[in-house]
């Protein structure tokens, strides 16, 4: 098998009960990209090459950098780099930089009130609940993973690498990434969003193939995805956020079941 | 089912084919944890709750802030936090925080030159290969998985936290913490040496969950462990730092099998 720059080829060494063989493998790439804005140096990801402006675009939107597709004036890889891992975003003018979007870090550092709910009410002032009414099919829940699993090459590859997917209401597939890192096969979907001028994602729904953490159901949030699918466990402050943003949250998502842990009246409840 | 630190109940509808059923599930709390160093915030983390101060003391090991127990003069809960959130640490006399440290993101920012090399180049120069030789023992190997497992009880209430769990080279369990995220789970482990005076941790095999990224085996290697064993598959990246640091890499560690990405001649070739 040929590598790809998304997957690479390795030897290995396949060590059984009474069997040792040689072989290759493949694996997810995994290497640095750096964000830089206006010339400066935002962020360093490590991330699976293939749609980097993609992952860029959708770093800053979830980030709350922007706001607007059209506050990016250019995206681009780095032309004096030969590695094609730096990508350098324009603002377009006009735009601010406010450099205490670059310290999420630190947004909840109020004295010493720092807990799940600090975090949430500076999110908060980030996000407005998600108040549309659209009915979902349990039925087409049901069918997200398998649908999204077809498409997963790397992970067929590989065995190694997180998928993010953005479905129609009725279960079409509009945009599948995959990447090492969870939040940034996140950030690739909502960058190709942004970019194909279709934010805000209303009448969507998000899966993802692995745990929802906050930050996940926070980046869903900033680009105001009412419904996340995942088809591992929610963590406790993954559900509080989802309550706070009004957002349908699913976990366990796989074998034909699912489980509600929070839905503002999407779902039937017969 | 009670709460504890570490798990949280909270209510469900669990949805099948034709089953729709309200019920209780349980899962891992993720809560943000501040550390401070000498009373200024350094980062915010999300995390499991509970061995917090490992975690504070492995995160400053790992990350290259730290490099013997003793340059920590004291380490505990903010008193004047009510949340249980925030960790400071206080240097020993003499020790002097370097501020580039904390800027681990931007360490491989040299002009245009970033990539896997360029990073791990920078690694580089906080960690020398590991040249123990000590001879592995493949059936060793392929039951720490199942050691594991049996007592990892967030995981076994919740199916949604990870693990890392350090053994001797008999397979003994020396110590295993599990957590929301990966990498802290690992430096809960760390700190947990670091504390207990255990340093560096040489003779060990640290298993992991999950996949292995670059991170974690740049954390291993701050720790001087010497072989690492994921239940999933390594990421490029992780397996050319493996190869760097002199580290046994070992993947799909399942099953009774696994497989060896890297090895420097610690397990028999036959």
């Amino acid at each position: 098998m040929m590598s790809s720059e998304e997957t690479a080829q390795v030897e290995v060494r396949r060590i059984g009960d009474s069997t040792r063989n040689s072989d290759h493998d493949v694996v997810a790439v995994e290497e640095p990209l750096e964000i830089r804005i206006n010339c400066k140096p935002i962020v360093v990801t490590m991330r699976t090459p293939g749609c980097d402006l993609d992952l860029a675009a959708g770093f800053l939107w979830t980030e709350g950098i922007i706001r607007h597709a059209d506050e990016i004036q250019s995206i681009e890889h780095c032309s004096s780099s030969d590695s094609g891992n730096v990508v350098t975003v324009k603002l377009a003018q006009g735009v601010r930089l406010d450099p205490s979007k670059l310290e999420r870090n630190f947004y909840a550092t109020s004295s010493c009130g720092i807990c799940g709910k600090a975090t949430l009410d500076a999110i908060h002032q980030l996000v407005e609940p998600i108040d549309e009414v659209m009915p979902l099919d349990a039925q087409v829940i049901s069918s997200l993973p398998d649908r999204m699993r077809r498409v997963q090459t790397t992970f067929a590859a590989t065995g190694g690498s997180h998928a993010a997917g953005l479905f129609d209401m009725d279960g079409s597939l509009r945009c599948l990434r995959e990447d090492v890192g969870r939040h940034n096969a996140v950030d690739k979907v909502i960058g190709w969003a942004i970019r194909g001028q279709s934010m805000p994602l209303t009448n969507t729904i998000l899966v993802v193939s692995g745990r929802t953490s906050f930050e996940i159901v926070q980046k869903a949030a900033m680009a105001r995805i009412p419904v996340l699918a995942a088809v591992s466990a929610p963590s406790s402050l993954a559900i509080e956020a989802a309550r706070r943003f009004h957002q349908t949250l699913i976990g366990f998502c796989r074998d034909s079941r699912f489980n509600v842990y929070h839905d503002p009246g999407r779902l039937p409840t017969d």
